[in-house]
């Protein structure tokens, strides 16, 4: 997967949320890179298994971690991924934003990543928004990272390039990118979802999408293999 | 200064920092929108003089206001003005950019800031960011501005639109239109010295400015007057 042109492409950052596809976007760094760091943010998210699962997940790439605490989301509020009181929706069906969306808040996470890219001189920052499978998160879209990106360039005045290798995959291309590149066993350790459960409920938007990604794939998902395990 | 188009603009939020360029923006907003909120950032500023600042301008405006903590540029570190071991720079000589920058501060500001207004459904954000005297801070240029309002729209399937009424003015006709829309008064209560003393030192580079601007506009600065009263 490597290429001359990553010669000038020494670090990267990824952005590592302990789910599935910031998961494998580190190991597809790990191939791109020669040397790879992962931030991950605590942004008050109701999930806090999340974080373990990040932790977890660098140790088993090797990479230095940092987590990174931003508490402005909580001051915020209005959303039931940093709200304890509003009840996660149980199916896909919602209208318009789901009720776990932030607003901005992947334009603030690329932002503070950046910045602390920018402070390690870093150009390259990774992170797994996907276009195809968005589940209505604006600012996981194409043209939302694009602008972005030249916002962070001209106001930071650096060169970073943002890498979503997600970006036009749905589940099961990611499923199958995840197996090139060698995150399969991590994503046994990978948090999807939406219920804080481990073993996973199986039941929420997340952890349908998840399990239809690995049938599609044609792989057993590692996560149900350790939870069988646990039971 | 109100027109007919501003029928539509009913409310806009104003990110008020205490100084003396915010301070001016929301007295601008005032005559030009219906109604009016604030809101500051507290980011660990060294100069913590200034959140006092905000409230008591606030309050002489009667606006609604909001103090919002960001945490996380602290725990980044690296500059001067979150950092307390790092000297403020003392004249306007600088490489490059100056000490005092946050990489990607007003960029987080600012996308903060349209997350509190998507949520009040407030489509019309001001700012005192200025090119004209934006003293090496990139993210206060208008090309930033316009790529983060586009890259907030994109993220946030929202309509705002970022004012920046000091844009394209010096710190003389700054003064001017605070005269203009009634802010000189308020002028008083506004803090501007990077060493954070009151009365202001007079010296560090945001002082000098300051006073360069009152001289030209041929005011006098209401702060002085104040500070020469509390002697």
């Amino acid at each position: 997967m490597r290429s001359a042109y990553n010669e000038l492409m020494a670090e990267a950052l990824v952005v590592l949320s302990g789910g599935q596809d910031s998961t494998t976007c580190l190991f597809w760094a790990l191939q791109q890179f020669d040397k790879v760091k992962a931030i991950t943010f605590d942004y008050g998210q109701r999930h806090r298994i999340e974080l373990d699962s990040a932790r977890k997940i660098a140790e088993l790439a090797n990479v230095r971690h940092r987590i990174l605490a931003i508490d402005t989301f909580s001051a915020l509020g209005g959303n039931s991924l940093t709200t304890s009181d509003i009840p996660v929706p149980t199916d896909e069906e919602q209208d318009g934003l789901p009720s776990t969306f932030v607003p901005g808040r992947n334009l603030i996470f690329l932002t503070f990543a950046a910045a602390y890219a920018y402070q390690r001189n870093i150009q390259d920052l990774v992170t797994g928004v996907c276009e195809t499978d968005y589940s209505g998160y604006p600012d996981c879209r194409q043209n939302t990272v694009e602008a972005l990106q030249l916002a962070i360039n001209l106001g930071m005045e650096s060169h970073l390039r943002i890498h979503t290798p997600l970006m036009w995959l749905n589940k099961a291309q990611t499923v199958i990118l995840a197996k090139e590149v060698g995150a399969l066993d991590a994503m046994a350790w990978t948090h999807t979802c939406y219920n804080g459960q481990f073993p996973p409920c199986g039941d929420c938007a997340a952890c349908v999408i998840r399990k239809r990604g690995f049938e599609e794939a044609g792989f057993e998902d590692p996560l149900l293999r350790r939870a069988a395990k646990s039971v």
